[in-house]
């Protein structure tokens, strides 16, 4: 079980990481709400897609006992893909998740320029990418094709996407009990 | 840069995580093979194929600065999928990647019983799913076809698969300057 000292119980996200701490931690649910659709998806053998671990570079490992190596000192390191990937139906899968406590529009500061070219590199060789965006404060949560979201973001100047565009060009993610976070729903939908 | 106590500059190898340490650090010779391949492949937009990061459980994180978070307690864990994923002419690709020491046998503890279960899920769902095994004392590396390692290792007792079993199931992986361990090209010829 991991314990911060601030009580969090899971690893901090990026924002986190770089010092712009979400209010009240909720920035870990859509993360947690993933961890729970992949598992009943693994689980009902009806795709297979894992959260990457969360990138460390480690420094210094204490071998107290042959068996038992302890970290002790590492760090967060900037990932250099998306967090979530997998096959469902024989395609690719890949995606990156974002929170956003913004009511009127998503930072792209949140997205690394190599998540994007990360993205679009998995389209062109013909993998299923996109990302998942959530509004926290309008419980709304988005399927954004990568394509799209790659094009805006390499068209514009802005340092956000408005929330307009994403009722334009998202697709809300339907939610259940068993899969909070159902995006194979859209996918079925966008491809089969 | 990481840095072990031991002089070892990357992250130690399950074997060596649970105490069987490779004689001469050689077991990270493989890995950094298939690095220098995997970013060949990037590079030259073939494929986009990644190593997972090390699966660590983070137990302390100090905040001297929001800007640097410190892992002062972590703790290597056990990979509950294999190391490399990712995209290659539209088919997914996961694989596992082993040094051995022993000339004559591949000890099966190598492999874990849940890595087995998700190469076998990754044929089920139709993806492209192997194992490369490198023969270290004999310098031959080879391409292991998951679903062969998964029906070896369902319909045995034994504790370890004999060497002939790699030369007559497995296929060498040719290797050059700037793709030592060319797995694609196996690939290529079972696939496409």
């Amino acid at each position: 079980m991991i314990n911060y000292p601030n009580g969090r119980k899971t690893c901090p996200t990026v924002e986190q990481k770089t010092g712009k701490i979400s209010a009240g931690g909720r920035g870990m649910e859509l993360e947690k709400e993933i961890n729970i659709t992949n598992k009943f998806y693994l689980n009902s053998d009806i795709a297979v897609i894992h959260k990457k671990p969360t990138p460390v570079t480690i420094v210094h490992v204490d071998y107290p006992r042959r068996s038992a190596a302890k970290i002790t000192e590492a760090y967060f390191k900037l990932p250099s893909t998306t967090d979530y990937n997998g096959i469902y139906r024989g395609r690719y899968i890949d995606f990156e998740a974002k929170d956003n406590m913004i009511v009127t529009a998503f930072p792209l500061k949140s997205i690394h320029e190599h998540q994007i070219r990360h993205l679009d590199a998995i389209v062109r060789h013909g993998g299923i990418a996109f990302v998942i965006v959530r509004f926290i404060k309008r419980s709304e949560t988005y399927y954004v094709p990568a394509d799209k979201m790659v094009r805006f973001v390499r068209s514009t100047e802005r340092s956000s996407i408005p929330y307009d565009w994403f009722k334009e060009n998202g697709i809300l993610i339907p939610s259940s009990y068993t899969k909070p976070v159902d995006y194979l729903k859209v996918v079925d939908q966008l491809y089969f």
